[in-house]
Order: structure tokens, then sequence, then C-alpha cells
């Protein structure tokens, strides 16, 4: 089975590349009778979109999405959704220049390594802006799940963290500010260092975190698709992407059993944790509690720097990247992180329905 | 789909509860002609077995696979390769007296939630011997990719760290403890500290780490494919597990792309990198370089005190459990770990012969 | 992916050999919760076993399933639901004089080609033997769709054809007769026709029919899984089967569109079609009137008489089988079909379960 | 899983409803490095394009496809293929009128009872305009098995039969009359049956034969994906599609095994069988010799005569439908049934790699 799908009840099929005619996505799985909110899709469209802000990359895209399938007067039918974004600012000529050689920690050595080709106009099909067809997905996914809150922030860039209660944040306040970090305090801190790598032609990692609130017990599969495990998976698909954490993550590590435990309760008239350490899966399983993730981005690898490689024949180069490039990738991700919490939480509400008899 | 089920090309199915009649494996998708070296599966189902040592727990199994079919005249035929564990000291009889009780982070409470019942003996299928038919299939995909060296060690216990060097390290070294931590400074006062936890009738969480040497370039499928995404989903799905890293992971967040990317040179006749802040994948496909992996392991639920909690019919409760249970789970899920990134690596190995024309 | 499993939503996975230590199937995705009825399962399986009238194979087996995963206290609890029955009379003796031989009509010469090596123990996976693992499945997905009969018969033989009337057959009027036709008419003269076969040492077709009555409408997913399609591939998965019908089949090919057509109407209170040409099916989903489809099965390949063929090493050679084989598969086939069609509507039923809102 | 996709290792997702906006398909699994040749592509839209003939329908689309992604510098790039052809000449308001009724032998009803609702402009998704996805996507597959020869005929048109040589059979024979009958005796009874029942306002069902030559030996996987229960699917999901044989199909079942076993002998230097009752597939897996299938098509449920029938409110009433049909949906079946049959062979030409060490 090829790569390029993902899900089981609720399966999206992406394709496009960077530089091509455009970006798409098929969703199979869609219930039938959903009115269809593409304003929603279009404002998450947007939240992605490059050009935003002065922090991201100076390409310029409208990201309209024309639905081809799979909606009659309004509504999904139960047939393929399809939505096609057409690429308009796409600009191959900066990466003419620099086709022969493999830019370090970009996709193409290895994608030459397995397909003996590839396509090196702005990274082809391994550029971040495949994600636009995640974001248009998880905009539908949004809809198929309601009641459940989902908001993903910029926790951290470089060495600067924010304080965040996830308890009661909102997406508006995460969108205040052009880093996507809710911390006030520390937004400003991020933003000025984000400027300053940018000026030194450098770039800087950071962490996402999110939080889905209200989501349904039950939520997830024995053994190989728990809910985390899928997550995971989702999470490290996105460009970038080099850790995850579900509730404690590697700081749970330090702990004993005593403190991590999350004692069971009744409260407000249901059973509850006291804590949540688990963030909100025991055993691959939701168990209503809020769903805590946070993922590792690195930082972006298009430096404007010189910097040592080898050209397709594997002779020694130096390369000196042009194009149009984010200085950090965080507070663009954030709307992927959310799509792809959202999908995965759509796809196991629909895989919900066949646990019982 | 339901979720039993693992891997595309070389997929696995498991079945079993931990105090049913055993634990078993379906393998489809070996490919025909392969010697089968079942002393190796025997071999490696013993370093997960319980009773190995004074640190796991007493539950005292032989762990001895029988082979139910897809071999003959000692090789694999392209036939489901089936392996099937009996269960020997299974005793649910420790469990019945609490089996009306939620175990505090134990997944009897979300299974409730999703199936409106749940096998209480022993944690039924999300007990962690349900990882007996994983560590059975790993020891088969491991014969199939008979070049790749793979190896997992202890990295941590609570705030104990191990200095490992990957690219020499051998499982013999690992062994040669019984904390699996290499490091012979450290592993002492791991040792000392899991005692330790164990004699407060508690339990402590660690972080594993895995290395996999000599993997051929061009593993990995774009876009969700990626082999990180599915090394991180596969190890999410293990018991206990709550983080993964790929390479620099969390920590390279905050490291400038000056400083995090991989100069491309040539070295020993080949392209290599000079630095492998990657964990040997780049856009989801592997370079050739080193995979190095990590993962966050809880502690282990199970802690020997008494626990607020609340029963099936949701009164408070106060709960002791009894049972027998490892108080640190990072000693035996070195062993797991390896198992899933064999059958991640052999499951992609094959996928990339149909790669191209 | 590999071939051995079945289905999406209730998906099995089937392996063992003829003349192996037993076979086995798990069956992944049954909802938690149903009072498995294991008699059934006993019941189902002894209709397909060998031995059990004179027109059947002389091999001896009891075919009793064990149970070795998926039901606490009597019920299904969501997970793997896996039985196995262990081979007892199992005698590759008397394979091994012509092992070296391809015996004609045979899969081992095709199995050689694929695989580079076969199982030459009487068939080895290829045996008909495999579809115990189906038929213990087929009883366990009948049980999820309790409201729906099915009913297969024994609609010719040779060329002599039995008169049936689908809409109230039993199947205890297939079973009266050991030929399982229920036209008293036609039965005798085809138990006789098979006798003729056996007794010169050969062997005859026949075609299978089947009804499922109650099935629920709206069953079929547009496109590629239509309900007939995943019918058809069902049945053709079966051994010594050649074609497959739905409603008129290549009968109807010879119709006009004004006689063929299902013309609506309202009829016991609901919405009927006044003929039933589709055979229950319109589009790929079901209507809720009867499905009624027909299987080919052509004569069993193993005659006793000598035959020309090639040895493994491409030479010319004479093989006279022997083994223990039926004269004609179509009596035992009956439940195999039985067992296919009910897998098939038990993972719609469940697929179903998605498709609105 | 949905049911919009189809294969494993080469796998299609369609998508596009008759009268919206166009319709589509992702080809994933496609290798790269394959020169492609959209000409091929053209061509074989052509040929299931309307209005080709004056036995078609008279709606006039042009069906040229546009490439959205998976090609680089004429190359497949190993990333989703993706084709869109866009309506034109949709007309939805001869549908308008109708539209609250069940149109006798369509689906609307199922689809209906399934969904909630219905896209009743013509057809929808279940037109068979969707096999435009198909149709393309066979011609992509063709190009990855180029020695295999795939050539289909219009068989029979109600009882008139014709007798074809498919061992030398040429796609030039077949499309040198407008039935896709290379039997120059048949073909223009044919012809004037098909214009007869059309000037009666009716329809007429048919049979397509197929051969594939040059099959590599191997292909096809047990036990439920065999390649003839693929094939079986692959064309029950035609629309109109009714009855499937593989070899001797139904007509087999008269033989004895003594007839119908295909002996082995050594021909032309390798194995051949002296006769191909098996139609080229034994034990679900190719021999290497020719592939012969059949696919019964039913009469097209569109006819321009009134019928009784219900509204979608349940109320009895009479239909006379408007629109544009073919009389027989034979001719244009061809080349369906040659697109499925090349998708599924290259599918398991791929999946064949993965069969041994």
């Amino acid at each position: 089975m090829p790569g390029n799908s993902f899900g089981t009840h609720l399966r999206i099929t992406t394709f496009g590349e960077s530089h091509g005619p455009g970006l798409g996505v098929v969703l199979d799985g869609v219930p039938a009778g959903l009115q269809l909110d593409m304003d929603l899709v279009a404002a998450d469209l947007a939240r992605r979109r490059p050009g935003q802000s002065a922090l991201t990359t100076r390409r310029d895209e409208a990201d309209t999405p024309e639905v081809l399938s799979g909606v009659f007067e309004g509504r999904t039918t139960g047939m393929p959704l399809t939505m096609l974004v057409r690429n308009q600012d796409a600009d191959p000529r900066a990466y003419a220049p620099t086709a022969h050689l493999y830019r370090p920690s970009h996709a193409e050595y290895a994608y030459d390594q397995r397909y003996g080709l590839h396509d090196w106009r702005g990274g082809g099909r391994a550029s971040a802006r495949e994600t636009v067809s995640r974001v248009a997905a998880g905009a539908v996914a949004r809809q198929l799940i309601p009641g459940v809150e989902i908001v993903a922030w910029t926790a951290s860039v470089g060495d600067l963290a924010a304080e965040v209660d996830p308890a009661t944040l909102t997406r508006a306040a995460v969108d205040a500010h052009p880093t996507r970090c809710p911390d006030v305090a520390a937004a400003p801190a991020m933003e000025a260092l984000i400027r300053e790598v940018r000026a030194d032609g450098d770039t800087i990692g950071g962490v996402v975190r999110a939080v889905a609130r209200n989501v349904p017990a039950g939520l997830g599969e024995p053994v190989f698709d728990k809910l985390d495990a899928e997550l995971a998976k989702a999470m490290l698909s996105l460009p970038a992407a080099k850790g995850f954490e579900i509730g404690s993550g590697f700081s749970g590590t330090r702990l004993r059993g005593s403190q991590h435990n999350d004692a069971f309760e009744v409260r407000d008239g249901r059973v509850r944790t006291r804590t949540n350490h688990a963030g909100g899966v025991l055993g691959g399983i939701s168990t209503g509690e809020d769903i805590h993730l946070a993922v590792a981005f690195k930082p972006v690898a298009t430096i404007f720097r010189p910097q040592d490689t080898v050209d397709v024949h594997g002779q020694p180069a130096t390369i000196q990247p042009r194009g149009r490039h984010d200085p950090c990738v965080v507070p663009r991700a954030v709307p992927l992180v959310e799509a792809m919490l959202a999908l995965v939480l759509a796809d196991h509400a629909l895989r919900l329905r066949s646990a019982r008899l």
C-alpha cells in the first residue's frame, strides 16, 4: 500500500507538488449529510498560508480551494470529497541553479536514493507546501466532531518557552500574535529571536503543543492503532517533525508511579482523573480527559549561507540556497498540528461506531 | 480496519490475552525461501521473558513458540507464518478481588468506555504480555534484513542517564547487566534505584534508545508513511510508551539551522553526512546513515500501595493492587523496541522493491 | 498488502496448511458483547467436514475448534477472536511418491513459479482444507447479522439442474439429501451421477446457488467495494470456483431493458420491486430484496487416472494421483458459499454504520 | 476503509460525479521512472468517449485529461499521479423533472437507503461516466506491463454471439466495427439489433470477453487475493455488470475432471498446458497461459418508455426517463474491461516483487 493515504474510516489521499499545477486531497469516508462549511476551510487555509505575516515566507498564494466532488446542494453525499488548490506563485527558476546539488538536511538525496530521480522544483512533494492538502482535509474533519475543541500553540522557539493554560486557551488568543504564542510575555521575545535568526540568514526550531477538549471516551483501538500511536504517526509525518509526546512524555520518565498515576475520582457527576499525566489516553483509548500532546520541529533546513554539500554526481560542492522560506516553521506548524489531530479524532470517532454489538 | 495488524507488505496480526490460552501472531507477507532460525526467535523471546532477573516480575513463563503454519522443510513458503505461545503461569485469581475496581493509569476504564466490558484478568489484551507476539514476529523480521544491526539499550532510569556510543554498541554489552544499560558506570546506580523503588512498593520510568546500522538508503514513503512516522507509531503502540524522538528530537528544536544541518560529504567512497542530527532519515526516507531513536516509558502503573479510585459502578473506592509486576519496564522494553524497529525496517525493505520501474 | 486477509471492518486472517499442524483464523473487528454460540460454529464445521457422507472424501477430521482469544465469560470482547482447528488425519505419505510431479489443474506449478518452492503435502495452503478457517469465521459472522437468513444449495451437478424456490428454502431441506440438492426429483439423479463418476475414477463440476433473505437495505459501497463486487471476490476466492452471477447474471444479458427492469412498487407497506432481476443489489448497494447469487465450481482436479504431466525439472511424466478426494466439490461447497456470504454481509453491516452523519 | 480505492501496491482512488465539475483519479504506487505516454491515455479515453458512434449516447465530451501531479520532465516520480477530466456537456436539467422519482433498476433508491440523500443529476457517482477515471488509470497501468497484450471484445449482444480466436485477436480488429465485435459475420447483425432496440426506446444486454497474452507466471496471492478473485471484483464493480467467468466458467461445470484437466507438457521449450480450461490461473496464481475471462452486462436501465415506480415519498408514480443514454452498454464496456484487467495485472506485477526472499 503506497504512502499518500492516511486514516481508515475517514481516509484522505493527498497529491501535488510545490511547483506543479496544484495540491489536492480526496477525502473518502465522509459521512453523508454534513452541511459543509467552506468558509471554515478557507479560514484554516488562511492560517497556514504563506505570506501571512512578516515572520513567514514571502511566497504569495491565495490558496482558494475548489470542490471537485462529493458535495450536492451544500451537503456531503458520502462520495469522495475532493478539493484542489492551484499553485499561483510557483517560481521554480529560483531552484534551477542548484538543481544539481543536494541541499543539506533536505529530502532530495533520499528521494534520489529511493526513486532514482526527484522533482527539484522547491522540494517537489517533500515541500511543506504539501500540507495545504492536510489543512483543507482537517477543516472538514473538524466539522465531523463539532463538540471537540482543538487548539495548538507555539510552546517554544529555540530556548524560549511559553507558559499556557491549555484548559482555557482559545484559538483567538493564539492568533493574537504572529508567533502564535499565546503567552504575552514570551511572544515578543520569540518574535525578536525569529527576526534575529532571519537577519543572520539562519533558522530556528521549536515545539508546538496542542490540546483537544471534550473528546469522547472510547476513541482508539488496541493494539497497534492506539489513539496515541496514530497521533504519533500523524505528527511525525509532518515536515520537519522530530519528536512527539503524549501527556507527560519524556519528563514523565523521571517520575515514580506513585507520582505519575492519575487517581480516578467522581467529579462533576462523572468519572474523572485527579491529574492527567496520561494526556487523555489510557491503553491507547481516550478516557474523556483532555488530550495533551507536543511535537518537536527542527530548524528549517534552508539557510541563506554557504554550506558544504555534494552534487548529484557525488562531487563535493558548495551551496548557497535561494528561494523563499520561513525562518521558523513553528507559527505555521500550529494549524498543521491541529489538522492532523482533527483527522485522527474524526477517523476514530467513526471507528468507534463499530466497537460494540 | 481493526487495530490488531501492523505493517503493509510484511503484515503482522497479533492475538491473545494475558491470562487466556496464549498469545500468537500471524505474519503475512514473509517472502518465500527464508531458512527460518527458530533458535533466534527463542533467544529473543528469552530476552523479554518475565522472571529473567531479580529486576523483573516473578511470573514464570517458558514462552516457547509453536509454529502453526507457513514453514515447510525449514523454509518459509510465502504463506502466513503463525506462531503460538501458550500461557502457563496464568493466575487470574490475584485479580479477582479487584475485578470491580478501575486500576489507576491502567486501561480497564477506557476499555469499558469503548467496549462496554473488559477482561479483568491481568489486563487482558492491554497487558504487556501481549508483546510476546511482537517479539516473536520481530525475530522473524530481523532475519529478513540480515545486514542490518539493531541494538537498543536502557538510556535512562528516572533521573539517571547513560553515556553510550551507538556506533559500536553490541547487544552483548547491553545484556551484560540486568538493567540493560551498557554504561558500566551508570548501570549499578540504575539497578540500585530500581531496587529502591521496588522496596517502596513503587515504580519508575525511563528511556530506551536504539540504533539501526547498515540500513539501506531509500526506506520510507512520502507523505504519511514516512519511515520516522511509522517508527513513531510502532513505538507509541508499545505499552507505557509516552514519547518518541528521531535524531535530534526535542533537543534539536533549540538549535539553529546552521548548527543542525547535516552537511553532505564524500567519505569512504560514498555520500555521507558529516553529522547525523537527522537520525538517518530525511523527508521520511532513510539516507543510509544510522537510525537513532528514543522512546519514553512512563513508570509502571501497578504500584503496591493503596490508591484512590472508583469502582465499575462509579463509586469511590481504595485499591491496593496485587499481582506480579516489574518495578521498571525499561530493561524488558529494550527487546520490544528492537522488535518494532525490525518490523518497520523489514516492511519497508519490501516496500522499497516497488519504488522504481 | 498480503493476500490472506479478507474484509475491512470485520477482517479475517486465515492460516494453515492441509497437512501442517492445523488451520486457523483470526477475526479482527468483531464488536464487543456478542454472546458467542460455539455450538453453531461446530455445526457449521460439521457441514463441511470431510467424511460426512459416502459422497465425500474419506479423510476423517473431527474439526473441533479451540478458541485462543477474544472471548471472556462467553462474550466477545472486541479483541481478535482466534480459532484453531488441529489436523488429525493428516497423512502426507500419500503425496510423497508424486511430490516431484505437477498435478494437472492443481496449484503446485503456479506456486513454484511464484515462490520458488511449494509445500507438496496435499496441496499445502492451496488445499480445500484451508476453507475450514472460513467456515469457522462465517459461523461467527452469521451471529452478527442474526436477522438475515442465508441458504445455499446444490443447483446443478454436471448437466443435472434443480428447481428450487429460494423464497422459502430452508437449510434443513438442503441437508435432507447428501447432495445438498433440495429438489427431491433431481437429487437422486445427481447422487447417481456422482457415484458413477467416482466409480470411473473421475470427477464432475456443478453450480451452487445461494439466497440471503431479510438483508437490510444500504449495504455496499460505491464504487469498487460494491456489495456484488465484494461477493464476486469472496466466491472466486473459493477453491475450484470459476464463475459468479448476481441476479439475472449471464442469462440477463439476453433480455431487453423493458423485460429486465425491476419496477418499484409499494407492497406490504414498503417500497419493493415487482421482480428481482437485480438479485437484491442496485448500484452496488442492497435494496432490501433477497440477494440471489450463483457460483460455478469446476470438476475436482484430482482424478484417479493416469495423466500426462511434467515434473519439477520440466521433464515429461505420467501421474496417477493417490490421496483422498471428493468426486464432486459441490455438496461440500454449499457451506463455503454460505460462509463467504455471511462474512461479506456482516462486514458491510458494520461499514453501514459509518455511512451517515 | 471506504470504497473508492482499488488495488494494493498500485492503488487508485477515483472521484467525481456525472454532472459535477469533473472526474478524476489519483494513482498511488506508480513506480518512478516511467516515461508516461499521455497520447495513449487520450487514445483509451477516446475509446470510451460518449458520442463516438451512432450506437452510443449523444452526450459530447472531449474527455481531455489534465495531469495534476506525479510527473516531472515527462517521467513518473513515484509520487501520486493525478488526472482530472472536466465535465463539459453536463446538463442536469434533463433530470430535474424526475428528480423526485426512483428510476427502476437505477441506484438512487439504494443510495437513499444508505445515505439518506442522493445526487439526482444523471446518476451522480453511480453514473457510468465515473468510468472515465478507470480508463485513464488503466491506460497508465498498461504502460507498467508493456509486454502484456490485453484485448477485450463484444462477445454477444442479446442472443447474438460472436466467434473469435483470442490467440490472435487485435485491438484494431475489435475497433473496426462500431459494435466492437471482431466477428465480421456477427457484427452487422448485432448493430441491426442495437438500432432496433433503440428505435423501440428499449435497450439490450450482452457479454464482453477479454484475453491477456504474455502474462508472467506467478501473479496472484493465496488465499483471498487470488488473481481471478481480484479480477471478479474488478469486473463486478463496473456499472451494469452481473456476472463473471474465468476460463471455462459456468460451462466447465458440465465437464468431468478427465475432460477439464489441463495436462502439463513441454512446448516451445517451456512448461505449458495442452488445453487452457483454467483460463490462465491455477490456485489463484497465473501460470503464463493466456488469461480468458467474460463479463455479463445487463440491458441499460434507462429506457424511453413509461414505467411504474415510486417517488421519494413512497407514492406510486409513472416515469418516462429523459436524458442521453446508450441503447447497449457493451461496445463502450470493452475499454472498461480492458482498463480493469490492466489495473489488476499491474498491481499484481508489483506484488510479485515481494513474493521471494
